[in-house]
C-alpha cells in the first residue's frame, strides 16, 4: 500500500507515566523516551507526524497543588492546568523526540505548541458535569471549594470529588500553525489532553476564552485529523487490539472491521465508556468524517509498540477503513 | 525610515500582572488584554512580529504550590515551571491577541511555542547559584528542600530563599520552528521566561535534558532576535525611557545613544542589575551582534504604551543604533 502523507498518533496515558502509573517528573521522562522511539519510527518511513497525547495523572497533580496551595497563591482554572500540562509533556517528548530522530540520521525536528480546541459555551457538560477530576476529599474540605463554584459529588466512602464538564470538541482552534509547522518539516506534539478548552467570550467579536473543562483526548485527535486532512489516525494504547467480549471464554481480538462492525458492538455495551469507548468513538468519527485527499481515511487503535507497523500497513491492530 | 521586516518584542511583567503586581489568573488576563492591544497596533504596521516575555511572579506561584503539596504529589523542577508558564501566559496571550487582530480587521493569528533554551551545563551560575526564587520561609521549613539538594540561603530577618543559576543563554533551540511560523504570517509567542533551559545531556548523543535554573528574559531575547535576523529588539517596561542620574537632580531620559555612552553609563554603575541592567545589556549585545541582513540593527527599550511608535520610528524610548 502506498505510504500516508500525514499521520496523526494519539499516545495514551501508558506513553507518559511509570509502570506502576506514576507520574513523578523522572518516571513520565522515562515513559516518554520509550514513545519518542517508536515515534522516531514512524517518522522514518517518510510521513508527516503530528502527535497528540493524554494528560490525565498529570492534572490530577496540578489540581492537588491547586487545592494545598489555595490559602497562599490564588488557584488557576482547570484550563491553565490543561495548558501546563501540555507544556511539560511538549516539552520532555520534544527533548526525547530531537533525540531519537538524530540518533536514526532524520533531519525533522519537534514543535510543541499550545493548542486551544474550541468548545460550545452551552454544551450539555456545563450544566450537568460527569467527569471526575482531580483526588477524594472529605465533605469539610470538598465544601470550601463548592464554595468557590466548583462542582462536587459524593462517591461514596472513598469520600467527595470534583466533577467538570467533558464538552465536544468543535474545532481546533491552532490548526493552521500545527499545518504550517508540519508542511515546514517538524513533528508537532499539539492538542495534548484534548486540548485547552476555549469557547466564544459572548461579547459578539469571535474572541475567545479559556472555560474549566477536560476534553476527551481521543475525540480531540478524531478533530484533529480531520482538520489536518490526514490519512491516518493511530491511537496508542496499552493494548495490542480492540477486545470484543472481554474476559469471557468468547473473548477475542478484532483486526481489520467495518464502521457497521465496530459501531454494533458498541452498541451492544463491548466497549467501557472511560477507557476503549472514546477510542471506538474516535476511529469511527475520523473514517466517518467526510472525503480526505489521495483516498480513504483509516484508523488503527493499537499498542505503543505497534504504532509503526500501524501506520505501515493493515497487519496489527484493530483497523477501521472507510 | 523603511518599516523593518521582523520585530521581536520582549513584554515586561507589567504586562502580565495587575497594577499591583498582583498574579491571579484574572488580573493576569486583564494585563495581557492591555498589552495585546498594543502588540496589534505593532502587526498593523506590516511587519512580523514575534513576542517573548517575563513570568517571574508566576513561576514563583508555581513554587508555592510545589512546596505546599510536596507530601502528597512529587514537585516538578524549575524547568517545568517555566514550561508551565510560558503555556499559560501563552494561550492567554494568544486568545487576547487574536481579538485584537480580528478587531482590526487583521488576519493574522497568534501561536504560541513551548521553547527550550539550551545553556550550559558548566555555567559558572549552576556553581555558585545567585538568582533568588519563591518566597521567603524560616529555617527549618527551608531544610527539607535543601535536604532535596536545592540551594537556599541565609536572606536576615525574611528568612531563607532559594537561589538557582541564571545562566548564559547560548542558543534558543526552536528557533527554526518559530521561524517557520513568523515566515508563515503568524505572531509568534515563544521563549517565555527566557526559555525553558536545556543541557546536553552529556550522552554524546547531542541530546537535551530539562535543568533546573532560570534564564535572564531580555538576553534571551537579544539572542532569539538575533538568531531571527530581526532588524529591531523592543523591550517593553514601565517607563518610556532609560533614565540616568536616577533620583538625583540631574535625573534624564536617554534618547537617541550610541553603543558607547551606553557601555559608559553601565560601566558607571548607572543601572541597577535586576532591572535596567538586563534591559540595556540586552540592547548592546542585539545591536552589536555581527551584522543583520537589509542593514543596521535597532534596540529601543520604552514602555508598553509606546512600542507602535517605537517598530515605526525613532521618536520615542531609549534607541540604540548599530
Amino acid at each position: 500500500m502506498p505510504l500516508p502523507r500525514r499521520v496523526v498518533i494519539a499516545l495514551g496515558g501508558n506513553a507518559m507515566t511509570g509502570p506502576d502509573g506514576s507520574a513523578t517528573p523522572g518516571a513520565q521522562r522515562d515513559a516518554i523516551a520509550v514513545a519518542a522511539g517508536h515515534v522516531a519510527e514512524v517518522v522514518a518511513t517518510g510521513v508527516q507526524v503530528v502527535l497528540t497525547h493524554g494528560n490525565g495523572p498529570q492534572v490530577g497533580n496540578l489540581l492537588v497543588k491547586n487545592e494545598l496551595a489555595a490559602h497562599v497563591v490564588p488557584p488557576v482554572p482547570l484550563d491553565w492546568n490543561v495548558a501546563q500540562t501540555q507544556a511539560t509533556i511538549g516539552f520532555t517528548i520534544a527533548d526525547e523526540l530531537d533525540a531519537g530522530l538524530a540518533a536514526r540520521g532524520l533531519s525533522q525536528r519537534t514543535a510543541a505548541l499550545i493548542t486551544r480546541t474550541l468548545v460550545d459555551a452551552g454544551d450539555p457538560g456545563f450544566g450537568a458535569p460527569t467527569k471526575p477530576v482531580g483526588r477524594f476529599l472529605p465533605r469539610e474540605a470538598a465544601q470550601r471549594f463548592i464554595d468557590l463554584g466548583q462542582v462536587w459529588e459524593d462517591r461514596g466512602e472513598r469520600g467527595w470529588r470534583r466533577v467538570v464538564a467533558s464538552p465536544e470538541p468543535l474545532s481546533v482552534v491552532d490548526v493552521p500553525a500545527i499545518s504550517a509547522l508540519a508542511s515546514a518539516g517538524f513533528v508537532v506534539v499539539c492538542a495534548g489532553g484534548g486540548g485547552v478548552p476555549v469557547v466564544d467570550d459572548g461579547r459578539g467579536s469571535g474572541a475567545l476564552r479559556g472555560i474549566e473543562a477536560v476534553i476527551d483526548k481521543d475525540l480531540t485527535a478524531a478533530l484533529l485529523a480531520r482538520e489536518l486532512s490526514a490519512d491516518t489516525l493511530v491511537i496508542a494504547t496499552d493494548v495490542p487490539n480492540v477486545m470484543v467480549d472481554f474476559g469471557t471464554p468468547t473473548q477475542r481480538p478484532l483486526g481489520t472491521v467495518t464502521a457497521a462492525q465496530l459501531r454494533e458492538h458498541a452498541a451492544a455495551g463491548q466497549f467501557a465508556s472511560g477507557s476503549m469507548g472514546p477510542k471506538v468513538d474516535a476511529a469511527l468519527r475520523f473514517v466517518d468524517g467526510g472525503n480526505s485527499p489521495g483516498g480513504g481515511r483509516r484508523a488503527v487503535i493499537t499498542s505503543l509498540e505497534h504504532i509503526s507497523d500501524a501506520v505501515s500497513g493493515d497487519d496489527v491492530g484493530t483497523v477501521l477503513r472507510r
